[in-house]
């Protein structure tokens, strides 16, 4: 159990890690040593190619931006029903989609912003509600715009929950998005300071899967909180080049359960806060 | 000069920092020890109160959810031209407006979603070009949707030159905003593992940042790099309970500066990447 003094010094760690630090002004990243920069995305890991379709005109958008913003809530009451192929290929698209690419290989442009555009990010996601698709586990390929699956998963709702560290409500997500970083793609260009700005760009991220979600009805709620020990085994990370650090349930939702969202609150009235 | 030894110590102490950690199981955070919750938004400092427009209406939005996904950029080139109020409200609402408050005062429910809801960012800025506002620096009263002018800023560019560090592109933003993070307002709930999630939290809103500006014909760069001690030595933070850590810089554009726009990376070509 930490003691006083611990909590003391992690308390100040933490604040340490989040402030804009005191630079080395003659450091060099390995960009600025001219060292051969890594891949910009991680290489198919030999599963199933699946193609993903792209007429996103098909899908019912709210295109209300003011409604979007104000009608964005996490979700945690799903109502595990089918997403459509369309619907995750929007999300995958809108979350993380390569729109070009910078000189001949040294940077993607993609759909959300990324310091230094390294996207450093790898998407993998577990289908338990997708129509068409097996369930198991996936790994998103941004540079095609395709899925690969890796291998199927007998018992989804026993996953989400040991992957969510025993999040419950998650289990009945229709996916469940994992975000891991490829730690040296961020710093080769950043080196000792990147991984402050890592942790913001992954809010990028996650903050797309929200307003995705709303623009197509669907229900999400970002997550920092996982078992990354289990994710990294299960999706054969390393765990130390690549470690996955957080993600969102996606599901489907019905306004009628506004009041079961509500509840996940109650000791807010019970505690009289 | 970091020599290689304290360069794979502070890689690794990053790498650690960004992932799961393995929290001890009996550790008891202040809400867990039934401790006085902070206040949920910092006071008024003393500034002039100025009430915000709110018809959200008469702003010329972008409504396409698809358009404003693929054609968000990072926009460094600046127009400097007037912003109107009634954008300037906009932004601040599209990224921290309280749209409720949660039991008596437990938490307030806003516009980008945050760990807990515990939403312990406060939001500064620097006016240079908005219709109406004296040029100077200003505080966000997310409570009532108010702004308050602290005080004038002679020579704006000089501000933002400074307070970004010598990003000298800045200086042309019509407002940049600024924010801090109260550190003990996400600590009473999180503890010692309040930070990383913090870290995700900014980046939440300040993609909100982004997809307002996209909405709203605006262009903006989200900044991890800032001069902190600068920063909180003008907005008067002591740097320690409540500390800047990130600012986004948001001016008018115009499509004729793409290629400016693209020149920011000429040396990609020139080192034939």
């Amino acid at each position: 159990m930490l003691n006083e003094k611990q909590i003391e010094t992690m308390i100040k760690a933490g604040r340490d890690f989040m402030k804009m630090p005191h630079e080395d002004p003659d450091y060099k990243s390995d960009q600025d040593l001219k060292k051969q920069q890594p891949p910009l995305v991680k290489e198919a890991m030999g599963g199933q190619l699946i193609d993903l379709p792209t007429d996103f005109s098909d899908l019912n958008l709210e295109n209300d931006f003011m409604k979007i913003i104000n009608t964005r809530q996490s979700h945690r009451v799903f109502t595990s029903q089918n997403m459509t192929l369309l619907e995750l290929s929007f999300l995958l698209w809108s979350t993380q989609g390569v729109k070009s690419i910078r000189g001949k290989s040294y940077a993607t442009i993609r759909t959300v912003p990324c310091g230094g555009a390294r996207h450093e990010f790898e998407t993998y996601f577990v289908v338990q509600y997708v129509e068409g698709l097996e369930k198991g586990l996936y790994h998103y390929l941004p540079m095609t715009h395709q899925i690969e699956f890796l291998s199927p998963v007998e018992d989804c709702r026993e996953f989400i929950d040991k992957s969510t560290a025993g999040q419950t409500w998650c289990t009945k997500a229709s996916i469940v998005l994992y975000y891991s970083s490829v730690f040296y793609r961020a710093e080769w260009r950043y080196g000792v300071y990147s991984h402050r700005v890592q942790l913001m760009d992954i809010g990028h991220v996650m903050q797309n899967v929200y307003m995705a979600c709303t623009a197509a009805h669907l229900g999400t709620t970002a997550i920092g909180y996982i078992d990354g020990d289990y994710l990294n085994a299960v999706f054969t990370l390393d765990g130390e080049e690549e470690c996955m650090i957080c993600c969102c349930p996606v599901g489907t939702v019905d306004a009628k359960n506004q009041q079961a969202e509500i509840d996940f609150y109650a000791f807010v009235k019970e505690q009289g806060l």
